[in-house]
């Protein structure tokens, strides 16, 4: 089955709004198999709004709009949708019982202009509006369903859930589920390459690569009658990339990898702390995100000027006047002062030429060492970014917690 | 002039990702003058993507794509855009040298498939990216121009900006210009109610409220000939803006709060260190976020554990257990303790509850302590922020910036 969604508002068109509701019902379609192949914006105009319509269902069965269902002289909606099935405009006795109780507890008068909410095209189906005025219309005819919905998410998505979600899933006979592989230090190019064979002779479950900020994702899809089934479906190919990637592999679905990087002190009791130059923060940041970390997460040092590395990590100034303030020896110093002064037997350190300015031809713009220290033992990678300051700084972040992860696989 | 706006990829159309690229543009060609009465999201199909710019290009004279740029073979965009056109693929010269630049400086492989990152349709141009390896395209031809960018947003938006914008604006007859007041402290439904009678009269500028994190933006935009005409257009507007939101607004244009901080202590010959609790690094990845930033600011705490608030920053441990973690004592206590260990005149301290656990009747989640420091003086600051636990802790962090811009105007 195919569907369409069709925005309806001057605001999206106008990028007023984000049209969050078209990812809400991607999403949500995709999940019961119902595939999109176009979603479409479009104004608050009846000739404009009426073809779209019309293109839309000469390519889906399905058409799901948001927007214009409210009292305005511009919600036209439900009249352009009639008109699209030749259906009249008539009024619905229960929407205009629940229109006027809406108002009365309200205790506000309804103005002329609220009446028109309740009108809907003759023979189709009210979907009901527990949180606003404008009530949706269902019509199914002759092999089309038009689904109208309103535009705000806090109307529409219960709606969707409670309405629309049921009425679909009846129609389609298959599960999709979906489990998710994220990775990090492996390029998108790079991994896509790498499982091109898999990718080109795919048909159930579909592999499809993700990259996000400096991470990557496999999502694996299978339809299936059955969780059971969809998860045996999924297995060899999990396996196949677990085998490919094994070391990028940092965790599944929903896991951030400092999550990981957490579990895996906390399976082994052990407390972090960190000391950051070019990140700022950034680590700890990350840390914090997450809730009730203090256990794990002793603290951390933003120590980006030498006289905070010196004064208040304990660097010597030798090492910063031999090596330089971005070198292997100062992240290495960084790490093992910070766990020192914290008491962790675990630390991070980062140190590096976070641009635009600052790089030389010995050590240009995007270097950078990070520095993990493990009870007692200390490695040093040295990395070159690429990016502006900004990206540099979060591609750092992310491999010192990935640079960690490994280290804590590898040593505990 | 009209323009479509067309969005390529699977992963919006599977819902995966919100297509905030939409918004953008959409919001830059209305400031401009152009016309935009479609969006549309299509898969990296490419008889499908072909299928839609025709109709694009049916009803407009603009068409600007994102994705579908990149290595991989789903990414058709540039191909399709030049089948559209009749146009034969070719290498770029420039976009190759670019490319090998980019792996080589990385000390990475480039792999076969990012060669077609360099091939562009005969007689198109290339629109440079310096944030990623997908350069953009643009073909001009019978009244009909296609303008294709890549997906990333912090690809896209610079290259609109810097290429497209000077592009599209030579087209329009009118210069649009465009002067942005940035602001603090208020509420977006509160400010547009504020200026409703002025939104609602204009015509020639109009202003456009944008709401970004924890910040207002007014963008005020004067189509005029030149831009001394823009500017006498715009200065009533901004003097009335200005009389309304005097201490909300802390900047124009592309100055962000933490640039009026850092330029304010310069100005004063101050420098800074920050203790952070709930914000946890946040606010000093904030100030390294800025190039050569070490002179004024001095070094971050991140005491996220009451241990580190007692050991590393030296609060007391009966102010903690009188008054507890979160607090207007621990603030205080933090900020003096920062200031004075790492010599600073002044500081910044925050301490709250972010949730989603911790939350007391007494202290509920969002209850958060701001507390800054200057030559020897703490104020303290109690806010009540809604939100899950990332969007409070990013509020904090934007109002401990704006808290202490406010007070260094006062004092200073």
């Amino acid at each position: 089955m195919n569907a369409e969604i069709l925005s309806v508002g001057t605001e999206i068109l106008l990028g007023d709004i984000v049209n969050t509701n078209a990812q809400f019902l991607a999403k949500e379609l995709a999940s019961i198999g119902i595939s999109v192949f176009r979603q479409t914006v479009v104004g608050d105009n009846p000739d404009r709004l009426l073809m779209a319509l019309e293109e839309a269902f000469s390519r889906a069965e399905i058409v799901i709009t948001t927007g214009g269902l409210g009292p305005t002289k511009d919600d036209l909606t439900k009249e352009i949708g009639g008109k699209f099935f030749d259906k009249k405009m008539i009024e619905d006795a229960e929407a205009m019982k629940t229109l006027k109780a809406h108002f009365a507890s309200m205790g506000r008068a309804m103005t002329e202009n609220n009446l028109k909410q309740a009108w809907i095209p003759e023979g189709s189906v009210v979907i009901p509006n527990s949180n606003g005025t404008a009530p949706g219309s269902l019509i199914e005819e002759n092999g089309k369903i038009l689904i109208m919905l309103p535009g705000p998410p806090s109307e529409m998505i219960p709606m969707y859930q409670n309405f629309v979600l049921p009425f679909l899933s009846q129609k389609t006979n298959k599960k999709y589920i979906s489990n998710t592989l994220r990775l990090c230090g492996v390029g998108e190019s790079f991994a896509e390459d790498k499982i091109k064979d898999i990718i080109e002779n795919q048909t159930n479950p579909t592999i499809a690569p993700y990259a996000e900020a400096s991470e990557l994702k496999f999502r694996i899809t299978a339809a299936a009658t059955d969780e059971n089934e969809a998860k045996k479906l999924i297995k060899p190919i999990k396996d196949e990339l677990y085998c490919r990637f094994s070391e990028n592999i940092y965790g599944e679905d929903d896991t951030s990898l400092v999550e990981v990087v957490i579990g895996l002190l906390e399976k082994n009791g052990l407390a972090i702390s960190v000391a950051e130059s070019c990140t700022g923060g950034m680590i700890a940041s990350k840390f914090v995100d997450i809730p009730n970390v203090s256990s794990i997460f002793k603290e951390g040092i933003v120590a980006y000027s030498n006289e905070a590395k010196i004064n208040r990590l304990g660097v010597s100034e030798s090492t910063l006047n031999e090596f330089g303030a971005v070198s292997e020896q100062t992240a290495e110093e960084m790490a093992r002062c910070v766990a020192k002064s914290s008491k962790t037997s675990v630390s991070i350190a980062t140190t590096g030429i976070a641009g635009p300015d600052g790089g030389t031809d010995e050590k240009p713009v995007g270097l950078v060492y990070i520095a993990v220290f493990i009870n007692g033992n200390v490695i040093v990678k040295e990395f070159n970014f690429k990016g502006n300051r900004q990206r540099i700084r979060e591609r750092t972040a992310i491999n010192a917690l990935d640079t960690l992860r490994r280290e804590l696989l590898k040593t505990t």
